[in-house]
């Protein structure tokens, strides 16, 4: 589970440029992984034996690990209870291509959650406040997948085995619940500031139209119109930002040094 | 995987009355199938062998069976070649609580498809056109899911192991297409039509407010609030629809039926 010839390099990079800083893969993995709750968790059948399995599955994570709720009346814990081996794949549901969306396989051993059961348990509840109603029947318990691989793909083309250590030391990207209000406001009301990013800071000389696609605290990712077709060109802020607040203030400071320097200042 | 502890009897009954016809769990999977075109493909790891590995995938459907179209250089792809065995879940992404949805797991082998591949070629691009831009490229393949195992999860409490024939002999219920259409029609212009069907065909005396929550080609059911607490109630048509016409026309004599009943006639 190293490398294969179907990864990339992490993160894109403007053509004829340096590499632009970007979010790593550990760190993407992790942002999507605060976002979505649900996955399918797949484990291997008893009767015919060793098939792979999938199943519906709603998780919390604690320390990198998947935390699962599950009956001892399902399948997948029955196939769980005669091996431990299992993976839980994990993805985006935005709207158009699915196969242009993130998502994440973490892959391990599953077992049931013995120690800390208290604070599992509160994590657990603290992402599904629902499950508080069957969290104590005598048929469920808390299950935990230890970590032992982690495949991301971000999308066509963007795709690694992540370095579990990484993983486990990476947090989600504290702008990812802001970044589709970020992404809204700069493409309806500030559309003009867009090709100016891409000519002061991308060297792309002609832009017919230009949409900002994606934000993240180390910068931002635009797709292009240009007379050599559609491109995909990445802005990093000066320095990394934190807040919607950060995210405001380095825009405007990056348009009105664009500006500055389209104009040879 | 015959029977289990996790499985009960088909589709809801009202409390009382004998059971009310409805979509077998052979149809509603197809059902489920027909309105969704992606879900996880559930693969072997080669190394560390027999790992579960799931993966994001689209499909279509050919005979009940799942087709997908793969790069021989992604994971699951390599995957297939070292080991066939596999299973598909696809899952409905209606809001709220996910577990309260439908899904399928669909088990069986995997291999690439050799005969017929102009059909399948075209099964597939009809549900994913937009492959149709990468379909022939060397490096991808069109494979076979051959089903030999079915679980359907309705929502809680509600699923089986179903009969492989039963699936492949099943057809998707016809008024699906229609039913959010139905459903948001009933309960926003004749809210007063629903305590009606309840009091004069389910046998609840008292109804403070009522919900239609789906519908299909043998009935409808709705979520209705009693002094005993919130229920389920299921009412069949008279003879089964096959149009939203047929739903409306169905609808209205059912309340005309209903109010005469009520009044002693």
């Amino acid at each position: 589970m190293s490398t294969d010839a179907h990864a990339r390099p992490e993160g894109p990079s403007n053509a004829g440029a340096l590499a632009v800083p970007a979010p790593s893969h550990a760190e993407r993995t992790r942002t999507l992984l605060a976002s979505v709750a649900t996955g399918t968790l797949c484990t291997l059948t008893r009767e015919p034996a060793g098939y792979p399995y999938g199943s519906l599955t709603t998780f919390a994570l604690v320390d990198g690990d998947p935390i699962f709720l599950i009956s001892e009346l399902a399948e997948h814990t029955r196939n769980l209870h005669a091996d431990g081996r299992a993976s839980l794949l994990v993805a985006e549901s935005r709207p158009g291509d699915p196969l242009a969306n993130g998502r994440v396989t973490l892959l391990g051993h599953c077992t049931p959650v013995a120690e800390a059961r208290e604070a599992v348990r509160a994590a657990y509840l603290g992402r599904h406040p629902g499950a508080a109603g069957y969290a104590d029947f005598k048929d469920f318990a808390f299950w935990r997948l230890s970590v032992s691989g982690v495949r991301y793909i971000g999308g066509y083309g963007r795709m690694s085995w992540v370095d579990v250590d990484a993983y486990r030391d990476a947090a989600p990207d504290p702008i990812a619940p802001d970044a589709a209000a970020i992404l809204e406001h700069m493409n309806a009301d500030h559309a003009d500031a867009l090709p100016v990013y891409c000519r002061a800071f991308a060297g792309v000389a002609t832009v017919s139209g230009a949409l900002m696609t994606s934000v993240d605290r180390l910068g931002f990712e635009m797709s292009v119109s240009t007379p050599e077709g559609t491109r995909t060109v990445r802005v990093p802020f000066p320095a990394p930002i934190a807040s919607k607040n950060d995210a405001r203030t380095a825009l405007v400071a990056l348009l009105r040094e664009g500006r500055t320097k389209l104009a040879g200042g």
